[in-house]
């Protein structure tokens, strides 16, 4: 065994990183709001949403119908009990729409995945609704270019530890790329993989953490991920 | 390659073949029933109930949350718009104590698969909300005797096919063992493995099928668990 171990698997996050995701949320989160304009303003709405999520993430984990659940039970409470069944109809009706909607790939995505599948393995990890994220793979097309499908329920050190060693050499062989600092980047650099930030307009208010600083020797981050090949071409 | 090939590797179904879950359903089903009552029979309710799981299939997928989403559309739907936030706020509780239920191992299960493992590949194959699985795997006690887990989001025999090749040499040598007809026996005989229904005394509505026929070589029945490691000494 040399020290020098070179690259052999790349892990991808999906939400925010292969397609667009937290857009859809937002504007869910529009119109929820502007559902219940009656009877809250738009900011103690998104508060109170934001908290039930927090509180029902034991419960619910990830996805897309734990916040329609978080939605329905924001409604009741901001309205005091009052909500219309006509807006609970509209909620639950966002929701299945939520779970529908077209999958949008980001600038880069397929090209950067084609140019790299053939040198190394790559695994889709992404966490959330198993039903919705196989319906979102499945439509974005890209399924083929990956070697393994990981859908997991959280994203910790020891979810890459066990994801790299089935799919790397080593983690120490292995990279994560996603845009979400505390689920893509801190425990797969603490796991002993790289760690390659790419970072989204919109992060979800739970997804938020401190950049590594300067001296983390295997963190990186590039603006998009056309950027990745030119990366792996360099690393010491 | 002989024409006899002895098995290698036995898929478990978790849900009402491992521990109970239909039982915790049903007892759901009659508390939002009786939630209800004022306005309308408990037969009816029941029937829209299922009639909502079956049209929000394709959306949800299996699972609590998807069944608790339907439990809501369906209270809107017999009340015509009346329903009051109490009663959902009662759903929602009981949707959340339905991801908290103590997990009940059915027995002979432990001592089944204490036996088993170490002579074959024991894995789990189930279906439903990934979180909520993995949740009650960790509670069951029973991880650590599987040398696999996989949740699915559908039973297919592609499912099984996929599986089987991943951990038994081929289908031929592995066993699918469940107390689904629809889900765990028929797709997993097609895939060319053996199928031993374990029945149990409730099946969700959505699961039943017809049995195989006596004819059906790789067809085997067997009143519960512990009847298994003596049927499997007698295989072909």
């Amino acid at each position: 065994m040399t020290t020098h171990q070179p690259l052999t698997a790349i892990g991808f996050d999906a939400d925010d990183t292969l397609w667009q995701n937290e857009y859809f949320f937002r504007l869910t989160e529009e119109k929820f709001s502007s559902l219940l304009k009656d009877y809250a303003e738009s900011d103690h709405i998104t508060e109170r949403l934001l908290a039930a999520e927090r509180r029902n993430l034991e419960y619910y984990g990830y996805g897309v119908k734990g916040f329609t659940l978080s939605m329905i039970e924001t409604a009741i409470e901001v309205t005091e009990d009052k909500v219309p069944a006509s807006v609970l109809h509209d909620i639950l009706r966002t929701g299945r729409e939520m779970l529908r909607h077209p999958i949008e790939t980001l600038p880069h995505v397929r090209e950067t995945l084609e140019e790299l599948c053939g040198s190394y393995r790559l695994i889709l990890v992404t966490k959330g609704d198993l039903f919705d994220q196989e319906r979102k793979l499945a439509q974005s097309g890209l399924g083929e270019l990956f070697d393994a499908v990981e859908i997991v329920s959280e994203k910790t050190q020891e979810t890459y530890e066990r994801i790299f060693h089935q799919h790397a050499e080593t983690p120490h062989q292995s990279m994560m790329v996603g845009n979400s600092l505390k689920s893509d980047i801190l425990p797969a650099i603490n796991a002993g993989s790289w760690g390659v930030h790419v970072p989204h307009d919109l992060t979800w208010a739970l997804e938020h953490a401190e950049t590594p600083s300067d001296s983390e020797a295997r963190f990186y981050c590039i603006e998009h991920l056309g950027l990745l090949p030119g990366l792996i071409s360099e690393l010491p």
